[in-house]
């Protein structure tokens, strides 16, 4: 799945406006009371985390919208929510009737929130937010728009939380330890690295806010987050100290003593803002995940070091244990998957089946693979039409029965002890045009470019990124989407800074590939009213060779799980292109077949014979 | 020809020393009187251009160092060199006896130019130098390094000119009128267009200082500069004025008087200083070509707008006449080039012709061509071992013949009317070797993925630089230059701003191709003390077509030169590279054969038949 992938999406659904329209006006009035002239809120929790828990969602408590991207700014005259084009129509239905106006951002003659903010506040104006859910970087951008403005900026304002009756507990899930055997590399031996990296950064000590790199240093998972499986918390990293700061209720005795016995203190996750007032010296910070209230906490006698969390580069470079744990966690959910595939090649009439039907039989045969822990995102089953509505997800409402003569795209992932997953398959049911052949191979030979590609060391994704893209160039085709995101292990499915794309998340050239990395290889084609197909392997980036040239990387695919050959055009791909097709289906039959029935390896035999 | 390619040389000649000592020695004296406390000579003239005259060889003159890249600081006690790892060699050899030290930049412990001026320029010192061979960029980066100290800046002293008895006379040769019918954009459609630019980005007036983008804008060509037909000169485009600042005795009454009915007044060409310090408002300035003493000659009036100038985007985009130009240029000139390599491969005793020889026959050969100019860079033809030196170029003292059984690695140029030339094409002599086979294809497989690539709009060189290097990188090979470079029409050979790399020169994302832009192509590959081979065609960025996915583009073949099938392993190619191939040798016969002898027609003829 990829994170970039959503579009344009409908609802029809009309939704109850009453309570929002009061709960602006309350909002207002405690605006009033406390001097604040324009408020803002964002969609972010207090680590600046892709999904986020229930507890945060005050954007939605007060305005109705529930995408997963979108800024409210309410003023006394005025109320507006900044989304992007994947949200335009889904806003602009749930906006209806609250008051608050949609700013479709990007469209011409809509401001920024920062160009609005410039004309919106008055000068010696306030402007408030709850400043544990901005980003120190955001907070940034708004104060540098409004420098020529005498403005004052209140960052303790959760104000739509204390409207909030009923609002959702915070989280405090209680966490669990991975074992070294999964790891691969022990909690001292990851402290000991982290700061030997501060030492050089010249660091006397770092606060980590971003939840899968806590997580991942100390060796824990929890359940706070739904589909990752971190736990709320800070760390606090010196030469001397390691000090967990998450709530009491989460940790155990056995696992604090575990903790203990390695250094590593716990406080209560709050404590952290009381004590970055009387840290010293330089204190590691990192702009993107780390709240702006967080790093206003920091006292005269420190000062702030900005730079990624050294955590983030070696979380993604996967140690050998976890690669060879990746590998099986992808053997377990290829034998589910392919279990998936051919069932559904054998249903004797498909239109009996519905897109949830898929996914709950999906579940059920990778609940029968052992080390099986949860879904790592919500699974995508899209028939027909519906595979081109890119982060379509089907429920109650939108579920239908799978259509004969057309696709299924199925955009699925699981965690395993072992691992996390990602793929994406799209099948053929019944018989298929020739034009929806072309398409799928076409993005087949994409994704088989990755796979196949030689780099040198230095190389990012975005030099690899048109090679996925260039069999449907050819066509006059593209997605609108990256190619690849990096995944964690048993942690987010999202995970940075690996990345294929024409350009970085961040503008730049992106993150040097390093062996031990994991990114997905996913390039798609979607056609509007008719069908989409994505084809999505987990590819894991090995040493080739070193010369006098250089070091030479390729990679390696996880995933195991055969492509359609009743949707490729052998005669549309290289030869090259079709051995590298034939290699991968031989490895997939010969790991995934003994695991089979009888009948299944049957099916997979001819599934996998060469092209 | 690739800029970036020169490495590592060798030199052993034996230079005359006593002059460069004493001239440092009266340096110093100068800057005693002068209060200068360190002295900077660079490389550039007063443009920032890459070739240089003889006039700005001050860093020569003093240093006896004559590589195309080196900045010479001098302080009382000391004087170092900064330059690469190109010049090593040269530099060390040539700064014998002389008294200056050689700083090899980049080595460890080796302070930058800035890190040096930070520890030897003492509090109240003052740096000097000749602010029109600085750009502007480069003096900021002393000032911000500089900064923490208070130090004085001489800009406008050319201390070593100043000693140079004999110095040749600055250039200022007749400048000719280049006809419509050649560029297809008259003078009064450019400046219409750069003044509609200048309002666009809200200045006033340009300071154009770049050479070639001045005789683009006129429509004229000169030859101050070796190589480069262009003419020493500013201009200065307000929406009232056009004032270029040129050498009176370059222009000639009838130029004069063309220029004149174009709205185009003429000064001489120091004049602009003095006019700089009257300007109003916000004034264009490109950083990179601007020199420092022209930027500081603005007056309190007006302001600096830094940004590109708005005529090297312009030009890099070649209209459709140019376009049909150079389509012509590139089959005279592949008519010539053809004719050498059907003589090379007949000769019937290698042994006997020379490196000297073979440039000498290509040169009478483009002599026959119409409407040839002169050579647009020195040639390089370069036997057997002497192809692995990549800036390598034939001198009486290295010429060597031709090695049989080996490589001639050829890389020439032209400037016809008609355009701009720039190919390499290295040529079997005998029988050769499977690895030179294999090595052959591997780089020919570079060139023809460039050719064959489809790209959509919003694509640069860093997207597709990898694809040249696969071929390479899958055997552990590859090559220490970039793979393209833009080229002029009958301009410079290299001109910006497009450039395939896996970084722009700038270190960004680099140029996104347009159509009409013309691009080098030309892997390479380079065994120390064996061979190099490198093949370089130049490619036109063409629309291949736009549908509601995006515009998609490709690349035209310019170059109409048949590649070396003795050297070439079919098997060692994919089916689609064999029918690149195919194709591209089969226009080649076409286009080609009619120029030629029936003797060379039937060797071409052979040489082009379906691989």
């Amino acid at each position: 799945m990829e994170k970039d992938m959503e579009t344009d999406t409908e609802r029809t659904e009309i939704m109850v406006k009453q309570p929002y329209a009061g709960r602006l006006t309350a909002l207002r009035a405690r605006m009033r009371e406390n001097g604040i002239d324009a408020y803002i809120i964002v969609t972010d929790d207090f680590h600046g985390s892709e999904y986020v828990g229930d507890y945060f969602k005050c954007r939605e408590f007060i305005s109705g919208f529930d995408g997963s991207a979108g800024t409210l700014v309410v003023t006394e005259q005025e109320a507006g929510l900044w989304t992007d084009g994947r949200y335009f129509l889904q806003a602009r239905d749930q906006l209806a009737g609250t008051g608050i106006e949609l700013r479709k951002m990007g469209d011409p003659g809509v401001p920024t929130i920062t160009e609005y903010l410039k004309t919106a506040v008055p000068e010696n104006g306030c402007v408030g937010y709850d400043g544990r859910t901005i980003s120190a970087g955001f907070a940034d951008s708004i104060a540098r728009a409004l420098e020529s403005k005498t403005v004052r900026f209140r960052q303790d304002a959760d104000l739509a939380g204390e409207l909030w009756e009923n609002r959702p507990e915070f989280p405090h899930a209680p966490i669990w330890l991975l074992n070294d055997r999964y790891t691969g590399m022990s909690r001292a031996e990851k402290l000991r690295s982290l700061r030997e990296k501060l030492q050089q950064a010249g660091a006397d000590s770092a606060i980590i806010a971003s939840l899968d790199d806590i997580a991942w240093l100390y060796n824990f998972r929890g359940s706070d987050v739904e589909y990752n499986p971190v736990a709320m918390s800070y760390t606090l990293v010196s030469q001397t100290d390691a000090v967990l700061y998450i709530s009491p209720e989460a940790v155990s005795k056995e696992i604090a003593q575990e903790f203990a016995a390695d250094g590593i203190s716990l406080k209560p996750y709050l404590q952290i803002y009381e004590d970055a007032k009387h840290l010293k010296g330089g204190v590691l910070l990192d702009g993107r995940s780390i709240n702006v209230a967080l790093r206003s906490a920091l006292g005269k006698t420190a000062y702030c070091i900005p730079m990624p969390n050294p955590t983030t580069l070696q979380k993604a470079v996967k140690t050998p244990t976890e690669c060879e744990n990746m590998r099986l966690a992808h053997i377990r959910d290829g034998v589910a998957m392919t279990k998936l595939i051919c069932w559904l090649k054998h249903l004797p009439d498909v239109s009996a089946v519905t897109e949830m039907d898929v996914s709950r039989k999906l579940e059920q045969l990778r609940r029968q693979q052992p080390d099986y822990l949860q879904p790592s995102f919500p699974s995508i089953v899209a028939a027909g039409a519906h595979g081109a509505i890119i982060h379509y997800e089907p429920t109650d409402k939108t579920d239908v029965p799978l259509e004969k003569d057309s696709f299924v795209l199925m955009d699925t992932g699981a965690h395993f002890l072992q691992g996390t997953t990602d793929i994406t398959r799209t099948v053929a049911l019944g018989r298929i045009t020739e034009k929806q052949k072309i398409h799928y191979t076409a993005v087949l030979r994409g994704n088989l470019g990755i796979l196949d590609a030689c780099l040198k060391y230095g190389c990012t994704g975005v030099h690899l990124d048109a090679i996925a893209r260039m069999p449907l160039w050819e066509l006059g085709l593209d997605y609108n989407h990256g190619t690849g995101h990096g995944v964690g292990y048993l942690l987010n499915v999202h995970e940075g800074p690996n990345h294929i794309g024409l350009k970085d998340r961040n503008g730049g050239m992106g993150t040097v590939f390093e062996p031990g990395m994991i990114t997905s290889d996913e390039p798609g084609l979607y056609l509007e009213g008719e069908y989409g197909i994505r084809l999505e392997n987990l590819v894991l980036t090995v040493d080739r060779e070193t010369t006098e040239y250089g070091r030479f990387l390729g990679f390696e695919a996880l995933t195991m799980v055969p492509f359609d050959r009743d949707a490729i055009l052998p005669e549309c791909m290289t030869e090259r292109e079709r051995k590298t097709l034939n290699t991968y289906h031989a490895r997939v039959y010969e790991i995934i077949a003994p695991y089979l029935t009888k009948e299944e390896a049957g099916w997979l035999r001819v599934q996998t014979l060469p092209l």
